[in-house]
This record gives C-alpha cells, sequence and structure tokens, in this order.
C-alpha cells in the first residue's frame, strides 16, 4: 500500500515568472507532471500533492482521479508540508515523499528505495556531490549506518568533506510519520518545520536508515532558476536522444535535438540537425528527416522523406510521402502512400489519395483530393468567404494548372483539367476542361511609366 | 581625469583576412567597439585610438567626438605605440591602456584597476592561467609585491612554473609614461619597445605595483586567429543567454541562442532553440519565439506568439500578435494588436490595424491597412510599375479574395470585398463588391497533350 | 608495392540497421569509402576489401578499377579475414590492415607506420587510452620494445594498468603474413582467429615491432553503435570546422556547421550558425552565409549574400548575387552577376542574366531569363501540362507584372511588359505590352454571406 506526497507549494521567487514553479516545463512537461507520472509508475495508489502559491492552476493542470490535493496556506517548511497530508495518509501504507520540482528521478530509484521500507527501517535517497557546500551532510557511522543529518552551517570542518548529501526523498512507514511530525520543532533561525528532523527521531526509535542513491545526480536536482531549469532540459534531451540512438537512430547531432512528448521510431530512422518534436510523434522505417523540421502530434509512413524546413502538426502521412522543403501541414492534414508535398505549401483538412501532387507555392484547405492529381504551382482554394468555410473536392486524374482559385464550395470531377491562371466558381464534370481566365490583348507602341520625382 | 589608449594598429596576419583584425566582430560589434563601450562605462574622458594597418577604415568606423586617432605608421611594439600618444596624454591624467583586439574586459575589473592608481602606484591586471606557457610571467618576492615580469623565453624553469601571467593592461600616471617612455629600448630579438619594461623603471623609482584580476580568463583575452574569435564569440554568448535566464526568460537550449546587439526582455518570455537577435530587440511579456526565429531591430508586443522560421526585420508589432510559421516582416512593417500574419507571407511599409489577417502566401507592401480586414491566400499588392513604388489602401472590414492581385494605387472602401482571383485596377466604394477575373467556359471532349518524344 | 586490405564483412548488430554498418555514414561518406580514400592517399595500388554481412552492398558501393573483394562467408575472426585474402597478396608487397569500421585514420599516421616496415620489422598502430578497459594491452620490455600484446581478460593487475592499447592496424610483409597467417589457433573461448597473435609470431622469429601512435585517439576509433557514429560525427565536423577557421572563415559558431563532402572557400568569407553543406561546394571571396541555409553540389560567386533558411542544390550563382531569405533554388540555376532571388521564390532549370530580380512568390522553371529584367511578385511559369515540360524565354528588360502566369511555351520579347494578373499564353513581341485578365467590375449593395449554422 503505497501514497505518494508530491511537496509542490513552493514559489519560485527566483524563476521570475507569473507560473507557479512546479508548472514551469522540461521536454514540454510540467515539472510536477514528470514527478507524478513517475509516481505512477512506482505503482502509487493515491497522489496527494501539496499546494500553495498558486494552488489553483496547479489543481487545474494535475486533476485526476487518483490525486488529491492538499492545501498548504503558509509555507513554514518540508516538515510543514508533509504534516498537512497527515490526515490523508492510510494508517499502514508506506508514504513516499517527492519534490514537484524535482522532475527526473527514476522510478527504478525509487522503487529500491521503498522495498527498503519496513516497521523497524526507512528509506533515504541520498547522493554524492562533487560540491556538496550548502546542502545537508549524511553522517554515518563507522559501521557505515546513518546516524544523523547535519545542515552546512551546523557542520564541521570534517563534515563539511562528506559529499554524501539528502536529497530529501524519503519513504516512511505512515505510522512513523504520524507519530514523528507532530514532534517536530520550528526553533531554528527561519522559523520553519524541517522534514529532515525525523531522521534524529528515528534514530531514537530505533528504525534503521536505508539508504539508496540514483545513477546519475540529475535525477535529484530540483528547479530553482532558469539555469537550472535550461540544464536539466538539456541533461533530459541528452537522455531522449540517447535513447533515440539505442534504438538505432541516425542522429546526426544528438546535441541539437529537441523532444517534448512520446516519440517512436521504426528501423533506420535519419534525424537531421535541429529538429524539434512535440507530442506523440511517430516515425516509420526509413523515414528521414531534413534539417530544422518541427513535428507535432503527426504519424509519418515508412519510407517518408521530409525535406528541411517542414512544420507538420496534427497530420497522417502513409508511406513513402515526399514533404518540403519548406512545407507546412496543418491539422487535419491526411495523405495517402506517395503523396508529394512541395516548397511553400500550405494543407489544412486535407485528405489526399495516392501519388497525387502539389509541388509549389499553393494552398490546399478543406478539401478532398483524389489519385493522381496534380495541383499546379500556385493554386489557391478558396475555402472562405469570410463568414463560412467550404470544401473542394478533386476526382483522381485532375489536372489544376498553374496559378488557379478554386472557389468552394466547388468539385472538379475525376480527369477533369483546369487552365493555367483560372479562377473556378462552379463544378467541372468528368474529363472536362475548365477555363476561366481574361483573353490576351497584346499592344503595341505602348509607353512605360516614367520615375516620379 | 581619466585618459584610455586602445592600441589597435596591428595587422591580425593569422585572420587571413582583409578586414583590420580590430573590425572584426563578436556579437556582431567590431572587437574595437567593444573596447571603446568598456572604456566610456569606466569614464575614459578622451579615447586615444592607435591605428596603423587599416587605419583609415578604423577611423571610418570609430570617428566620436571623445575619440582621437594617434598613427602608428610603423609597428614597432606596445611601448612604441603608446610612445606615439604621449604628446596627446593630460599631464595631470591617470593613463589605462587597452587594447583593440581584446574586446570582453568588464568596466569593474578596470574600475578597480584604475582606483589603485596614484603618485606612487601603478596597475597591473594579470590572470592565472593554466598553461601559462609562452606568457611573461608575473615575479613577486615574499611580501607578495612584484618585482618584475619575466617573459617565458627569458624564465628559469622555476619561473615558468609561475601561473600568474602579465596581460598588458595597465594604468599609469600620465607622468610616469612621460619619464619612462623615452627611456625603453629596443635591444631585444624583434627590435621591438616593449610596454613591460616600464614595471622595472617603476620599480626602479619606487612606483608599487597594484594588481587586479578578471573575474574570468576570457575577459582578457585577445583574438589573433578565427578559432580564438569564434572561441571568444561563443563565451560572449553564453555571457548573453546567462543574463537572460537571470532576468526569467525561458531558453529551450543556452548553447543556441545568438544574441548580437542589445535584447531587452518583459516577463516569462520563452525563447526556443537557434533563434538568432540583431541589433536593438524588445520582446514584451510573455512573448513566445518558436525555433529558428531571425528578429532584427523590433519591437514584439506582450502576448504575441512568433511561429517558427520566422524573420522580422525594422518593425513594430503591438500586443497578442500571432506571426508565422514563415512569415517575413520587412522594414516598415507596423502590427496593431492581434494581428495575424501567416506562413509564406511577406510584408514591406505595411501599417496593419487591430485584427486584421493575412494568413497564407501573400505580398503586402507599401500598403494601409484597416481593422479586421481578411486578406485571402495568395494576395498580391502590386506596388511597383518598374520604377514607381505606389500605394494600396485597405479599409476597415474588407475581405479580399484569395489569389487577387491589387493593382496600386488602390483604395478598397470599408466593408468591401473583392472577389477571388480578381485583379483589381480601380478603386472600391464602401461596400460594393468588385470583381475582375474571367467568366468560366467548361469544355467538353476535350484532349489532354501526350507525351512529346 | 603496397597492398592494402580493408575488413569489412562485420554485421554490425548493435547499429540495429538493414544497411552493413560499413556503408553507415561519416561526413555524408560511407565509413568504408573513408577508409578506402585513404587508403589510396598512402599509395595503396590494390585494395582488398573483404566483405562478409551486406557483401553485395558494399561491393555495388565500392566497386574500383584498383579495388578486389574478398568474400568471408563466416566471420571467424580478424586472422581468419586476413586469410582469406592471402592468394591475393603479390609476394613482395607490404601489406598495410586497416578496417572498414575505423573511418578517421589519417594518412600521415599510416605513412609513418609503413615506413617502418622491413624484412626484420613490422609496424603496429597503437594509441594510450584515458580507460583502456577491454582492450588488448601493449607490453613492453625494459628497453621499450614491445614483447607482446594482452588480451584484457588475461591481462594481470599490473598489465590493466598499462594505458597503451592495441588498434589491430598493422603493416606487415606479405611474406610474413604468409608464414604467420596459416599457423594461427582458434583455441580460445569464441573459436576465433585472432590477427593480433602474429605478434608473437613475429618476436619468435626475430622481427621487431615498431610502433606508431595516432595524433588522436579519434583516428583509432571503430565504430560499433549509434552512439559512437555520433560521436565520430561531431569529431570529424569539428575537425572541418577547424579546417575553415585556420583558411580565414568567420564561423559563428564551429559546433553548429555541418559538411558533408568538400567545402572551397575564398577569402572573407562568414557563414553563420546552422548551415548544412553537401557534396561539392564551392564559395567564392566574401560570401556571407545567414543562418540555417542548406548548400548542395553548387557554385557561390564572389560577393554574393546568401540570406537566412535559404536551399541551393546544384546550381551555380555568379558574383553579387542576393538570394533569400526563404529562397529554394533547385538543380539547373544559373544566375549572373548581381541576380537577386527574393522570398518564396523557387527556381528550377532556370538561367538568368546580369541584374535581374525575381523578388516575391514566384516559380521560375525551365526558363532562359534576360537580363534586368523584373519578375514580379507571386508570378508563376507553368512550364508542365501534364505530361510535357516547356520553355518559357524572357528576354532583356522585361517587366512582368505580379501575380501572372506565364503559359509555357512563350516568349517574352525584349522590353515588353506584363500587366499585373495576367495570363500569358501567347508570346509578346519586343516592346509590347500584354494584359490578359478580366475586366473589373464593381457591385453596389452586394449582401455578404452569412453565417451558416
Amino acid at each position: 500500500m503505497l501514497d505518494i506526497l508530491i511537496l509542490a507549494a513552493g514559489k519560485g521567487t527566483r524563476m521570475r515568472s507569473d507560473l507557479p514553479k512546479v508548472l514551469h516545463p522540461i521536454g514540454g512537461k510540467a515539472l510536477v507532471q514528470h514527478v507524478a507520472e513517475t509516481a505512477r509508475q512506482v505503482g502509487g495508489e493515491q497522489l496527494l500533492i501539496i499546494v500553495g502559491h498558486g494552488a489553483e492552476k496547479v489543481e487545474e493542470r494535475m486533476a485526476a482521479p487518483d490525486v488529491k490535493f492538499v492545501l498548504q496556506a503558509q509555507q513554514l517548511g518540508t516538515g510543514h508540508a508533509v504534516q498537512q497530508a497527515l490526515p490523508q495518509l492510510r494508517n499502514d501504507a508506506t508514504v513516499l515523499i517527492l519534490y514537484g520540482d524535482v522532475p527526473l528521478t527514476r522510478a527504478e530509484t525509487l522503487q529500491k528505495l521503498i522495498a527498503g521500507v519496513s516497521e523497524t527501517q526507512m528509506g533515504l535517497l541520498t547522493v554524492n556531490m562533487q560540491d556538496p557546500t550548502g546542502y545537508g551532510r549524511i553522517v554515518r557511522d563507522a559501521s557505515g549506518a546513518v546516524t544523523e543529518i547535519v545542515e552546512h552551517k551546523d557542520a564541521s570542518d570534517e563534515q563539511k568533506k562528506i559529499a554524501e548529501i539528502n536529497t530529501g526523498i524519503m519513504a516512511v512507514k505512515a505510522k512513523h510519520l504520524q507519530k514523528w511530525l507532530p514532534a517536530l520543532k520550528n526553533n531554528n533561525a527561519q522559523g520553519e518545520y524541517y522534514l529532515t528532523d525525523i531522521i534524529a527521531m528515528a534514530k531514537a526509535d530505533g528504525v534503521a536508515i536505508h539508504v539508496e542513491q540514483p545513477n546519475a545526480v540529475e535525477e535529484v536536482e530540483g528547479i530553482n532558476n532558469r539555469q537550472q531549469q535550461a540544464a536539466l532540459e538539456r541533461f533530459y534531451q541528452k537522455q531522449k536522444a540517447n535513447d533515440l540512438m539505442v534504438a538505432g537512430v541516425t542522429l546526426l547531432d544528438p546535441a541539437r535535438i529537441d523532444i517534448r512528448g512520446n516519440l517512436t521510431v521504426g528501423r533506420d530512422v535519419v534525424i537531421d540537425v535541429n529538429c524539434v518534436f512535440e507530442g506523440e510523434v511517430e516515425l516509420g522505417d526509413g523515414v528521414v528527416l531534413e534539417p530544422n523540421c518541427v513535428i507535432v502530434n503527426s504519424k509519418i509512413g515508412a519510407g517518408s522523406h521530409i525535406k528541411a524546413y517542414t512544420h507538420i502538426e496534427d497530420s497522417v502521412l502513409a508511406a513513402d510521402c515526399d514533404i518540403g522543403p519548406y512545407a507546412r501541414l496543418r491539422p487535419g492534414t491526411n495523405l495517402a502512400d506517395g503523396v508529394k508535398i512541395g516548397n511553400f505549401v500550405e494543407t489544412k483538412k486535407a485528405v489526399i489519395a495516392k501519388g497525387s501532387k502539389v509541388n509549389h507555392l499553393s494552398y490546399v484547405g478543406d478539401a478532398i483530393v483524389g489519385s493522381n492529381v496534380n495541383v499546379g504551382a500556385g493554386t489557391i482554394t478558396c475555402n472562405y468567404d469570410g463568414v463560412n468555410k467550404s470544401k473542394t473536392e478533386i476526382g483522381d486524374n485532375v489536372f489544376v494548372g498553374s496559378n488557379s482559385a478554386l472557389v468552394a464550395p466547388v468539385k472538379l470531377g475525376a480527369g477533369s483539367t483546369i487552365g493555367a491562371g483560372s479562377v473556378i466558381t462552379k463544378d467541372v464534370e468528368a474529363a472536362e476542361l475548365a477555363i476561366g481566365r481574361g483573353k490576351q490583348r497584346n499592344i503595341q507602341g505602348w509607353e512605360r511609366p516614367v520615375k516620379k520625382k
């Protein structure tokens, strides 16, 4: 039985932000969301989020069936925060205490910590720091057992050399917390109740300290300012890049890729420099992404080639599509196998069938396009009359001449042809040629304008 | 009374450039401009720039009321350079000696150096190097007083272990320079006059050496080749990125931002990867910049969202504008609150009022656009007849249908509507509908062209 | 007489790829191609490539007059691989043994290695590793002579401290290989024949070991997984960036440039962040590239300015061209001096003479354009009728009004003018004005559409 507390009441003054600190993102996801997801992975049946500063915003973002919010109206220290949650703890539960601004602890690390908790033992996560200045040191006796945590300011010179420090992450039986927490005192300079004081109480009660350590110090790093946020963002992105390389992706530069969500990849995917992925993205086998692409919530089928500077959002591409450079696929774009979308082309709510091409400088919106269609350069689907959006339907094998305007609602029958430069306002039947343009007049003896003063 | 000398006569052969070395940029600004700006910050009332190689170009760039140029026709060493300026020095002045290729010394560092100068003391800036090979070592006596500077080639094995080296940056009473400099000798392998020889003269005259050190070694690093230029550029950009983070900006990657000028930011600004800023740029509260934007000399109002690959130059945007992706705002673009400029749209000398939209594939140049206007996809303001530029005026609430050409000079009255695909050459009155396009003809039985051999 | 063996039969399971390991790229070139090119530089008269996994693909890629392929059907160790090639070795040759997955060994390093080979001496390339765990250690006697290579698992604790390790790269007389290789045994845990065992045989036969070392450890690093590939890619790109800086190029960020091929530069070239070069690219004196450009197999003339987000492929630009931002020059673009191609413009098979401009939102394909031509915004050359491509010919001094469609084949005579918004289907004679557009009608009292439910 596992209850998980997440302390998320802090203000984060040094972030210099109107957003509560725990809602700032790493990898596109709020810090406290990272913590809550990890909490669920380790099997927390109930999540108690201690809120304070910006409580409403945090509650709005984190509301879920397994979450209860506990208000810490005044921030009087970590011990005080946990005290607020005491009434919510189940008597027989093991309680894991996490921090909403420490986003990257791995579930495996926490599982080992929890595994060490019993009636006679509590878990404490520590880490060795190259520079432990400012942190509470872990003091051990000759047998290696933890005897106390000494705050930096109270540490002797000898103790200051200890590299092992307290991360604040603990796992304890609820019963122990129920006994110890009410006994916390705030007779210190800050007038705060410190959770770390329970270590001494544990010792007094003969409860041993089971220590675990994370794989990397970044697992227990908190975020108090923008520099720390940026540093953890980079650590997170390096991990993501490494995961992709383990999965067999060719990354041209692992330091120049950003993944803010879940990126699923097939075999032999190539991702060139400076690509950004947001939300849920799937790349099929053999997909190649050229530099500077942005892909949001989309699926890209096997063998598709996405050229430089392409922006794809909420779209689905089947196999062997050839997209970009400078293509923008907006939400609702759905491309069948072998579709080609070229440079300076925007699509939106566009369902385009097999093998069709929109190669240059076009806007295809609110359109259903058949297979083997060629949409010429500079073609615009005029889908909006100022108040309503209307549909353009283009049959199989249609050829739309360049620089045409298709004024929706309009249907172009299968195999029809639109003359270049036409404005099409009426439906075209199958196999018809439609032309709608002015007649050319050539005028001799015309004088060009002259430069005005 | 402070005179500041800036030595800027060197050739910089290893830069392999036709540009004088001191005119090469860091952060978009010439090396010697950095030095001159710092000189002004520390209160230099007169700046004496010693020029030689490329003197004309340096003088052209650096001309200012507080600057005098002193020609060093032949480059015979640092002492020789300072000698040329002796006649310009004011007798009672403190003289600060800087180098035009050492751009990043902080004013605070120099102020401390100057503060140590008196009739009986001169200032010397030194730094500790991890690898001091090649540099002049600072020799101190048992009391810690500087006794001499020993050049690397003349140093004993013991002296070679000294990590503290001479940066060349000094502050001295003019009177001392007037006495010492004429006594410099060039009896060395290079036949040059070394400024460092005055340290020995100071000692002989009972003038103590007041030493200061910079916060970072990069403050005193000079640029002699492209690698050093690139390394200092990165150091400079890291500092700029850090300043932004201290101010509360979310930087997705502090290693992928470039600021060449002054970037002023509001609260809760987000700057995604690979954005470049040039000149004077202001970003209001809550501005979000997506990846790969280039912003030059522009103001962007609070709450505006600038999407990926947007290029903005010499433009002013009010609040809550929604720009890009792939938008190019050229000089003279002036957008009111809530204006939307979408993909593949170019604006130039375009004043656009509140809430208007130019969403796709358009060119709006030399135009005044009212509020609540919708400019359809593929619209072109035809502002140029080959010799003259003319204006397009669009009233409030106008709807311009897609793929229209507005042939300037032309006025569209308030509330007027332009049919899609029209060429508009004559003014349109308020509330009128204007159409100018060919009539559509549908032709049956048309044979498509066949493939030529 | 030099025979060079390249072992290229391995599978590379950890690459998780369908491509044979040695065909994966570094700097845009297959690993084994790097090795073969280096082999040719050191003067290998015949290259023997040992193939196995993916043999067909490797042979297809590497076929050349000086290459022979030797099949190693089963991969039974490095010694076994070399055994397969024994019949192909020339009796009097020196044999250099390289690895198809070790791409970055410098020719100079190998030349020194070969220079040490004689009837009484063989060459061995070793390197000192910070962490030699897992590698075969080089054991030397008191005189410094190599006595044996001890595999990590067989090494004593003392031997494990040896930092010098075997790279596997050797140079040996063919006669020695012919004697030693048949004597190799596979009585080890893996049941493989190890090439390193010939060191012991050399010693037994009184053949001394001549040792050389590379300048950097990366010269001898092999690629077994995507992380190693990415790391060597970055090392390679840093070297390329450094070469450019030595040549006098201003690189705004040496960590953000990618060169996959040969980049030749003139004097005072500036390359801004995140540019990518592929194939053979030449940049003339004073060329400036803004951020995020991609340049493929192209020549860019002196003084040309390439603005941000420009994509150039298989094109030739003369001097002082002004391109982009967001320009896409496709294959066959050939621009004379001073041509300007602006934003959202695509060119393809376009020959454009001196001083002409295509400034905005246009497609110019299969076109010959004279000098001093102005192509207005939104102009499309309609070069494709669905089956055939046709030419557009534009004479000198032509003015093409904006939003025009030029339906090829079509010729615009010198000095002719095309009215904005025209569809041009017939030739225009010199100096004529051609207009082809609908007549404008202004309609009063028109009711705008209303919002549908």
